[in-house]
């Protein structure tokens, strides 16, 4: 069996406008409410259009010693000129965690696929 | 055939915790990147367990005389408590619209139904 | 406040395409496992291209009495031309129902808007 | 950076329960019409309840020789319960596809994480 692993991207998102990036505090109170923001084309805007966009990003998380990530939300962006309404591949959500880890991101282009990134965490008591 | 529509319920947000609260400018220049934020909870916190949660929040824009709405994003909100993590129903957004209109939320809590609002957008040349 | 509930169109499926068709029992055992299957386009196609298709279907149940609908999936049809794959707008689905009360379709096209439909279904223990 | 792929479980569905199932023909034309059908639980059933359950199964396509997969369509199975009402985590779909290549499911279960599996699929003209 050919793994979806082996069909994950990534690189640096300076250069590729494919990857994901994400702005997560370093460091975080076990519970208390962050924001994260994880977007795609920071620096090198993607096309927008209804022949090539980015359709949805996915967030995790892992936590660190864990066999499993958890899944923290889907975000599908839906507007790609319908209209003349355009919604840029961009989120910024609200998270409360409880342990060091690892936050994941994964994001689709309808014609290049997936891509993926992440970044770590440190909770503290 | 009885509507989905009579199973929408709204009201006021600062007395009734489901109702989405959506914060966008009352103008906006045309194809000008804006920034929609939609919550559920601002006033009085919905509860966030497995059993009893935001799932997610769409958003449409109608654009004035239009007869159709465009969505422009769904978002899922996956984390009500496994391992301890826990995203809230919030997001942030970011779109370009081209007309005047109306921003629509539609939220899902998975105990009491769909709930909605909705704002008016200026959209100028 | 414009409700969506005045957006959500429907009409006759067979001579209208964007209807959602509900297959649905009309009797069933509470609890007993039964086949839905609802799609877009049966008597008359829908267009499946990258510019103009039909991007979801929501199915909700409304137990008879009930104040809430709820939920039962949320189905995206994601390929629409890319590399030459179409997904048809249709899926069968399984479900146990604990009482009567109307199954609801709701479709998404992202040209036309939000579309509805709805069946009965009696559950008898 | 740690790869999303490190985390995607797989292995014999007929032992673990979590293991997509896919049904699919083994052989199909170009352009022609096929059922495909994905499930999780065939042999095991998985618990389907509020506090543990299949959140969603993601379907992909990957031509042979391409660098990238298509995601055919995703699938939120949102009824663990409420109101007496469950949906099974199953789905039959309908497909047109242009070359041979491989159908992957991604499923997720809140409490143990991402599972795949994939087949092949000859497709001639
Ligand atoms: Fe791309
Ligand atoms: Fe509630
Ligand atoms: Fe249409
Ligand atoms: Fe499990």
């Amino acid at each position: 069996m050919k793994s979806l692993g082996t069909f994950l991207q990534s690189g640096d998102w300076k250069g590729e406008k494919h990857v994901p990036v994400i702005h997560a505090p370093e460091n975080a109170k076990k519970g208390e409410e962050i924001e994260i923001k994880v977007l795609v084309g920071e620096e090198i805007k993607h096309p927008n259009t209804l022949e090539h966009h980015i359709s949805w990003i996915k967030v995790f998380f892992h936590p660190e010693g864990s066999k499993f990530p958890i899944e923290i939300g889907n975000y599908n962006f839906s507007a790609h000129g319908e209209g003349e309404i355009y919604e840029e591949p961009e989120i910024a959500i609200k998270v409360k965690l409880d342990k060091p880890g690892s936050i994941h991101a994964l994001s689709y282009c309808n014609i290049h696929g997936l891509w993926e990134n992440s970044v770590e965490i440190k909770v503290e008591d």
